[in-house]
């Protein structure tokens, strides 16, 4: 199994769930930008030129949620998931893809805004809606967090899509003292050895990218 | 279990999965908008103030994507889903998440700018950058429908997921001859009796709205 990863993207997910599992995978490591992702070379393992990108046999991925639940179904062995019929099933599947295709999309628009445009070229209104978004999803998950050390109670893989979407909220200076159930929750995530071992390879800091 | 539903929103995911698996389910129609989706009253259902949400007993959801993998999981007896441990179930996972965690990025993108927005308000920009994203993506889907009439081959819950995003694709009249695959993919989609019994309720024409 190779994952192709670069250092801060969604492909933490995948290389934090393998070093939870103990799952031994090859790493391929691209710089993050336009010359390795959006490469010929690169673009016949995934088309649309992004990371992460699994290659296990025959199989290719490239949805980071969709390749966390093919790991836990194929290699966990009943591992980080609650069993298919039991009560917190439906609230992980919710988690798993809340993680992504909700908290992501006010996310990923304040990142393009704040990280990726110049000051002087950013869109006053599209930040104003990504942090109103950003703020309702984030009080969900402040509130879900009050009474417990994660999601479901136990580490799950719940944790690892929610707990990558929490970092970049981090690194773009907006994880602050209005949600603190997520700064303890972020506090306990960056803890784990396995997401250590996940996050070895450098990071740019996020004020050095315009944030 | 009980659905609550906007026509047109990603709501019809779930009905029309629940008609075609023929799972008894009561349906909460409410009208899109804020007054019934933002109320004190749903947002004690979904403090999102969003649909879907679907309530079986005591367990609530709110993603569409993680409620189609629960209704699948509990109610449809392995059909319309290849069996964990196939050579189609990673291709199955990642078309469930594509349609919504990266398909449906641009298309809400462009449907929040060409619907929602004025058009002396608009932004060029995030308009430009929608149409070049989701071009990108329908690319990638029309090449894999070269050789099928449905993502794996046989109809699955993955054209459940990505039907109902190409059919906002067509509602914001952005489906064209440039993907041919996807165009007689639609068409198949809305020959479904499913899918004809999913979208009975009146939907607001594209170009009543803005787009």
């Amino acid at each position: 199994m190779k994952l192709y990863h670069c250092a801060g993207s969604r492909s933490v997910r995948v290389r934090w769930l393998l070093e939870e599992l103990g799952v031994e995978y090859q790493l391929e490591e691209l710089p993050f930008g336009p010359q390795a992702l959006k490469s010929a070379e690169f673009r016949r393992v995934n088309p649309l030129g992004r990371v992460p990108a699994l290659v296990d046999g025959e199989l290719v991925m490239h949805e980071s949620g969709a390749i966390v639940q093919y790991i836990l179904e194929t290699y966990a062995e009943g591992r980080l998931q609650p069993a298919i019929g039991t009560p917190e099933r439906g609230e992980f599947l919710n988690w798993i893809h809340f993680a992504e295709a909700s908290l992501m999309v006010p996310v990923g628009m304040l990142i393009g805004q704040l990280v990726f445009t110049p000051e002087d070229q950013r869109n006053a209104g599209m930040i104003a809606y990504g942090r109103q978004k950003y703020a309702e999803q984030m009080k969900l998950v402040d509130d879900s967090l009050a009474d417990r050390e994660w999601l479901l109670g136990e580490f799950s893989a719940a944790d690892v899509m929610l707990g990558y979407t929490v970092f970049l909220t981090a690194f773009i200076k907006m994880l602050d003292e209005s949600t603190p159930n997520v700064q303890a929750y972020f506090a306990r995530v960056r803890a784990r050895p396995a997401w250590q071992r996940a996050m070895t390879s450098t990071l740019p800091a996020a004020g050095e990218v315009g944030a």
